[in-house]
């Protein structure tokens, strides 16, 4: 199963910039191989359910050993199986919509 | 690793009405064991990340199967390190402060 | 126009523990009159646009003011014009489901 | 109040396809003149509390013009009183660490 996911992870008790926690998510991501794009309030990634779920996993026990004691993560992660739709297919549909 | 999720599941395509849907779910996390608590707008779910992971793969699963072409889902998800946090406690820590 | 909500606000820079800041934002929804509901990863409101729109601005003013240099907040927020539908037919209109 | 806000607008009742009604909210945004920013999963809003929200109710209410009997929107709102941070500055933080 195919999953469009984003992903904006916030850790809690580390002061009130959180910029370093997110370049470590990335590094995490970057390991992984998965197609991903930061944005201004968090990060799409696309790619198979269980390596997705792995991934954001990993970040959460990243973040925690770089010295973080708490985190809150928002999610939104979409699933279809009358097509396959990507991250740039989603931003393509919209745009042609606007012309 | 313990979270506590808030899971909202959407399934788009079938029409105005989710509820039979969001039920769906709820008898999946009643097959898990999972402790879970509906709300208005939402599911709140507590348990070991595999496990609570693997229950909302399988909500997706099951919408799809119901016949849902697409979902969308937005999980607030929290882990923290410092110590054991439940659902109940959270609401049990506002209220505290509340008197 | 008549809107549900589930709010999640998350203050940085104060430390790990936040539900002080929590709290305060139920004495603002207490000050407004709205319909509203803690649960265990946020409170669902119930009322008119603009009035719920106000009172979490208010939040926001109020959270600040108590030091919080910094706050992410998450909002879901539903509004139909098939029908009136308050936080307790959401919840009943699943539970029928169930039986 | 400045505000950085991540908007995810899904009209339900329908069908599968979303993107007309993401397109006519980018018209909306348009019209304001507020700074927006399109990616996979929501559009990135920075500007005025007052006039980001405005928008927001805006697009609701076109959406509900448009046919949408029902939505549901996911919305992360960022505010901070110690400095002025735009959708630019907050990629360029990650992306410095990331060097």
């Amino acid at each position: 199963m195919q999953v469009v996911v984003d992903l904006c992870l916030v850790p809690l008790g580390v002061g009130v910039s959180v910029s370093r926690y997110v370049a470590e998510c990335h590094r995490v991501l970057l390991e992984t191989g998965l197609k991903h794009q930061l944005h201004a309030y968090g990060t799409n990634i696309e790619g198979d359910w269980d390596a997705v779920m792995a991934a954001i996993k990993r970040c959460h026990e990243r973040v925690h050993e770089m010295g973080a004691p708490r985190i809150t993560t928002t999610i939104k992660l979409g699933t279809r199986t009358d097509r396959d739709q990507t991250m740039a297919d989603k931003v393509q549909s919209v745009e042609e919509k606007l012309k």
